[in-house]
């Protein structure tokens, strides 16, 4: 496995296992921290952090577990039986269905806070740590990741525009896949007109991302995605695939992709970096 | 009405209200937020502040509305069915009655990121904000808030020792109450031991806030109290008043309180102050 992916869940591991945290707590935090995602968000940063020619160092690593906390706690919310009720997540039993409910929000409450004590305790300058957490707030609260979830659930069973949909998304994952870019930025002090354009880039991946999403909601097996396939349809969600055709989705991907990586070499980033295997590997044949 | 509450309420509506939030989310969230509550925390940070003869500017409101903001989403969380069930808070219904679950985790879960994002765009130093960050992740997530409420679910129906309630709400309430104390002396640059004789202050006055809540739970009306009364009971919840009796709790809640008070007279903070009129507040007769 990827040597950054195992020193990141050495340092989520850590730091459940460090201190004295209630024992049902810290456990219901490690399963669903160690169940086995592609750390995207993660990796994004880091390789960029290495495109950029620095050294990583534990510092990152903060960086990187407080994003991972958030994503991991805003899936164990989605999967409560208010929301999205599902059983299954990445091939194991979601948290409420290991635990039980009660425990399931307080372990995704905790995957809310820990993330900014994390950061505020990394070895970086304050200036750093104050951007960093603007940053991480902004993507996550009302001006991102939640807000994308309460349109999401108000636009289920409805007929949603192109641009409807394209909202939500954006705000949804788009503000937490934006993250890492915008973070690398800000720890290489990049100038504040690089930053911005770093924030372009993770917006156009954050679109494509989403869209890939939508594509193997409709051609994956439950093996390949780890969880139920064809909710979309279900549910009546307004997907991509759904406006454009699944060729059409495809045909998208692959375009937003392109775009990213043309971005990412116009800042300097060349094409053998790590960060470009990884973009690569969000391609749908 | 306290023109401090005043000024935090209008905080507070501004954040939600200027944004283009989702309404369906600003609209619980503010619900919530101005459903009535007696701001003690944030009171008693503004008014140690003056105590220590700083003059209150927009910065600081910005700390007292992060604070009051955690406060609230714990409260909507511990509602929740799953939860503690309860239907009404301070004589209204509770955010899941009055919207549904769903809306009512993602308000919740609003309000533990938004204040993160305000205390980042505050008018201090750096190096101030990077120290209240991590004070008020400490005080909400695995080291405190949120491993409480893990704790005394977890205690629920069995018989606990003094210490181990002592120890589930120095957690629970017990950190979100030191809060201010630390943050108060944080802000106006007292010294590393001044903040930590604030933080056991802070401590103290936590311990005696859950005493007054049990003694309440017994003693006041439903009127008096916003919610229902004698859920402990009900609950089978060990609380002071089991183990000391209600006289007994009264006399150690008078004996915190004066406590309280005499350290806070040993940090230079005079007996005419607001301050020591908040706390003189919570006696119960």
């Amino acid at each position: 496995m990827d040597t950054k992916i195992l020193k990141l869940e050495d340092f989520l591991t850590e730091f459940y296992e460090s201190a004295e945290f209630p024992t049902g707590l810290a456990e219901s935090a490690k399963y669903s921290l160690l169940a086995g995602g592609k750390r995207i968000r993660p990796l994004l940063f880091l390789n960029l952090l290495e495109a950029f020619d620095l050294e990583l160092s534990k510092a990152h690593y903060h960086v990187a577990a407080a994003l991972e906390m958030i994503h991991t706690g805003s899936l164990i919310h989605d999967d409560l039986p208010a929301m999205d009720n599902d059983d299954y997540r990445r091939g194991q039993l979601t948290n409420h269905k290991k635990f039980d409910e009660a425990t399931a929000i307080l372990a995704g409450d905790t995957l809310f806070f820990d993330p900014f004590f994390i950061l505020s305790t990394a070895d970086l300058s304050a200036e750093i740590i104050v951007a960093l957490t603007r940053e991480l707030a902004f993507a996550s609260g009302s001006y991102g990741m939640v807000a994308g979830q309460i349109l999401d659930m108000a636009g289920e069973g409805k007929e949603l525009t192109l641009a409807e949909i394209e909202q939500i998304h954006r705000l949804k994952t788009g503000r937490l896949l934006t993250f890492p870019f915008v973070a690398a930025g800000i720890v290489a002090q990049k100038s504040t007109d690089e930053v911005e354009k770093l924030r372009q880039v993770g917006q156009i991946l954050g679109l494509a991302f989403q869209i890939r999403d939508d594509i193997l909601d409709v051609t994956a097996t439950f093996a390949e995605l780890g969880k139920t396939p064809g909710k979309d349809i279900l549910e009546e969600k307004s997907t991509y695939v759904a406006h454009l055709g699944l060729e059409g989705a495809k045909k998208s991907l692959t375009g937003n992709l392109s775009e990213v990586k043309k971005l990412l070499t116009d800042l300097s980033v060349t094409d053998s970096s790590e960060i470009f295997k990884i973009i690569e590997q969000l391609e749908v044949k």
